[in-house]
């Protein structure tokens, strides 16, 4: 089967010029077929602020009202997306900027009302493997925001991290596909305090030793969890890396 | 060849809930291939205004500085584009929001500054009727916000009618292409003061003729021959009619 890379990178990476340049030259020159995901909620956060929108914030993820929702479709969907289409344009990567309504690629629930109502938030129910690979296919590079739609018209705010795993899953029949997310580190550290000890290899039997011996812990656990879920899906690697380090590694997950 | 129908619609339906729910209604009833190309100026007039960025127009067309492009790039790109993505999906519509960045469709130059510096705003240079084409084929309905890109990393804000007519020239090779101009009156009329005295076909001697006798005077001259100028280009008919009046005809103009 033909490779694919798909690479999830995190708002901070995509809103200022300077890194987003960087990371456009990074992105464009992996080689074969990939795609992008990116997040955007400063960007959002700084709108919301300029409309008077105040950002609610639970565990982490944004509670979507109405006005929050209109404010995440600007941002994500239109300002992030659209510049960094044009960006990878300006390199010679014939990139396609679209959500989860797009071609109906990505369809989720709103998250039901429990201890939290987080608003117009959705979990995906399912990712469209046939139509992302009809457009890799043909020589195009998606650029995924973090929105997705509920088929009956409702736009739902979706957390980028769990975006790039669905696609990745949903793509795994049609070619091995490396999924990487990119965070604040290299990779997973031998040593948190050295960000040069990274781990350049780590299967279940050594992730449960890591684990085991306390090198892996706190919010590394449930990342390396889910690369392994992802793994289970048919993906054939997730790497753990940061942004400005694409080409040099980080730290791979194999089954 | 395959029929395709590209139709535009102004700002004002496509920002309203119920009266998009009514076009996308009947877009969606559209039989065989199609696009929708769409403005969305009232609402970045709103949204800026809300952000404290005054909207200056200039013989109806928006001065975009830096402010301004970004709040266009929000409104066009993401808020009112995906809007009606999301709503053609829940009519079984295999709808794909694009700006021209996108699969670089639109390439445009900013308008160089005489009387007027229009800032961020481009004048189509380039439409790749190829690109369109292949979504047709694949049953996809591009939906086309009026952003386009300078394949240099700039997004452009540009007219939604020259943006309708770019891509129906460059469709003209691959499918017999009637080009659909939504606009405030069912179509052009004998008497401007009866809304029912449609003119059902103008051909060029006849156009010649209504200008001649008066009939036809003011804005609608300049209309009425960029629709002969598209025609000229390969396109097979230019409607001119309201959005409510999609399925019963309006003017048609022909070579």
């Amino acid at each position: 089967m033909e490779k694919l890379t798909l690479i999830k990178v995190g708002g901070k990476i995509v809103e200022e010029p300077d890194t987003l340049q960087a990371l456009l030259r990074d992105f464009a020159a992996v080689g074969g077929h990939k795609l992008l995901v990116h997040g955007g909620g400063r960007s959002a956060t700084k709108v919301a602020e300029q409309l008077g929108i105040e950002s609610r914030m639970v565990d982490g993820r944004r509670i979507t009202d109405a006005d929050t929702l209109r404010v995440v479709t600007m941002v994500y969907g239109g300002l992030v997306n659209k510049n960094i289409v044009a960006g990878l344009q300006a390199l010679g990567v014939d990139a396609l900027g679209m959500t989860g309504a797009d071609m109906n690629i990505l369809r989720s629930d709103k998250r039901p009302v429990r201890a939290v109502d987080y608003g117009y938030v959705g979990d995906v129910k399912e990712a469209r493997g046939d139509a992302l690979a009809l457009l890799v296919r043909d020589g195009i590079v998606p650029v995924l925001a973090p929105l997705t739609h509920d088929g009956k018209g409702q736009l739902l705010n979706t957390n980028a991290d769990t975006i790039a795993g669905e696609a990745a899953k949903a793509l795994a029949p049609y070619f091995d596909v490396t999924l990487v997310y990119c965070f604040e580190k290299k990779g997973v550290l031998q040593d948190e305090n050295d960000d040069d000890s990274v781990i350049p290899e780590i299967n279940r039997a050594k992730f449960e030793a890591l684990v085991a011996d306390g090198t892996v812990q706190g919010g590394m656990i449930p990342k390396l969890e889910n690369a392994f879920s992802a793994i289970d899906a048919g993906v054939k690697a997730v790497v753990i890396t940061r942004a400005d380090s694409l080409a040099s590694g980080g730290t791979r997950i194999i089954g």
